[in-house]
């Protein structure tokens, strides 16, 4: 087999691509290149998922490339029509960011539950205020997003004795329709979003979202920003609607200095780090190794996005 | 069967026990009357137990209450030779505070590994500083203490896959003896401290015991303050030895605005709270009343403490 072009979208060359070297021609690309490179490309590695460069450089009807991979659980950045109407196969980081995600927002959970957050504010003060906390066994969590990382949140919840409801796309054994999703809202002391940002997610938490939860619900996203109206959330915290909130995804990453959102009463603000713990580079390297040694035999792809969709279906 | 007097040590009466109104003669004590009234006194409720008055008011061969009932599950405020050496059993608020206080441990830990306080302190900078964090799952930690509380955080730190160690004063089945706790320590990534404070256990915590941890390692005390020798803590947070801490409890408390314990770095200072959940005065007083039920039909007492070792032994 005929040696192939493997672009690579990132400033900083992935850990671990090495093992690729004399297998593949490998080319670096940027935001300021990619338009020229991608024609000449069997096979795309997007590692700076931050970047939407490729929906705005995807090639229309021409040469484009025959696999597209995303360093990353969302594939929001990439798709376009063109793209969806292609038969470029996409597949994403499936499984890295699942056990990371789910014990940071157990931990989330918890120390909200315990005032974690008025404990350091108090000590900043050095002042020692008794309060009260809340039981986190027996509470009620709604996790909104049915794949592998809204699944790992809900059995790290359910380990610390959390009654908790997955809510997908449609029901099925074990996950509940998103038709359930209000009348779930209702009774959930904390509410958490894993789902994938596609068009029929967008913007899914608004007001109404927020005038569903009880007034002791806190909410918590480490999906993608655009599912929250940031707007309604600010309100809804403002206003006492809800309890409390964390996010780690934002409209605009990095969230600009200026943006409203950092001195929310009740709202932690954390900077897309939910699913990054020491090493995952080296994971998302070794991970896309393995599948460009899959695709170079001719293999089926694992992982493989379904496009119209916006994210891998579930086989189970 | 005569009415028996009950002395409540607190300045509020406790929750629940109006249930006992008509069949105890109830009488309220504070520091300054219970030398007073402990030998007019069949039975002796220890409402707050942040006072050391009993040790100091005990009666040696005098007449003295044959009961005495601590809302806590340390006893280390009471105990005294003249006490242990009488024939009044003491009992504790056993079963209480284990879950609240295994749910706090386990954020902490969780908060630590995700560094929450640093996402805090970056949000009131407005500053967007992506870090990565550690996995908690497969991370080692000791816990001291194997009483149920030990016991408790000991099972949901495994529910969270921490391979956990529990050591309690002799070896058991499931149970590593003190003996063992040195090489333990040198390769925890979590060390809890939930022991029984006694003449045993007081100053465990020293300098030579920070020394055997690794420097990555974290160190939380939910036992008692005089467990932990705090300027060797300090000196091991300062000087790097271990990585980080949060105490719960103090060798004063509250902790006076003076200390220099408030803002050592890496050092969390929570206001001994952790087992405080909501409702929980309810508990105790509830507990207390099903207790003096069993006592009143002269029925053996559960939760009866082991005088001389300080805390209740396991009987399984």
């Amino acid at each position: 087999m005929s040696k192939e072009t493997l672009l690579v979208l990132d400033a900083d060359p992935p850990p671990r691509l090495d093992r690729l070297t004399g297998r593949a021609r490998i080319l670096h690309g940027d935001e300021s290149t990619l338009a020229r490179q991608l024609p000449l490309a069997d096979v795309l590695l997007v590692w700076d998922f931050t970047s939407d460069a490729v929906r705005r450089a995807w090639p229309g009807d021409g040469p484009r490339p025959r696999w597209v991979h995303t360093a990353s659980a969302g594939v929001d950045h990439l798709m376009c029509p063109e793209l969806i109407a292609s038969d470029t196969v996409v597949t994403n980081a499936r499984g890295i960011f699942d056990l990371p995600i789910a014990e940071y927002v157990s931990g989330l959970v918890i120390a909200m539950a315990k005032d974690l957050p008025g404990t350091l504010e108090l000590q900043r003060q050095r002042r020692w205020r008794h309060r009260e906390t809340l039981r986190v066994a027996g509470s009620r969590a709604v996790v909104v997003g049915s794949g592998p990382i809204g699944r790992e949140i809900a059995r790290l919840l359910k380990a610390l004795g959390v009654v908790t409801a997955l809510v997908g796309r449609t029901a099925r054994p074990g996950v509940h329709g998103a038709h359930e999703l209000t009348p779930l809202l209702s009774r959930a002391d904390w509410v958490v979003c894993a789902a994938p940002l596609t068009d029929a997610t967008r913007g899914m938490f608004d007001a109404a979202a927020f005038a569903a939860m009880p007034a002791s619900a806190r909410f918590i996203n480490v999906g993608r920003g655009p599912l929250v109206v940031e707007d309604a959330l600010v309100a809804a915290l403002r206003n006492g609607r809800i309890a409390g909130a964390a996010l780690d995804v934002f409209g605009e990453e990095p969230l600009p200095p200026r943006s409203p959102l950092w001195d929310v009463p009740g709202l932690i603000v954390s900077p897309h780090m939910s699913g990054d713990t020491v090493g995952w580079r080296d994971e998302l390297g070794a991970q896309f190794v393995g599948l460009y040694e899959i695709w170079a035999a001719g293999d089926p792809l694992p992982n493989v996005v379904d496009k119209k969709r916006g994210y891998v279906p579930m086989h189970d």
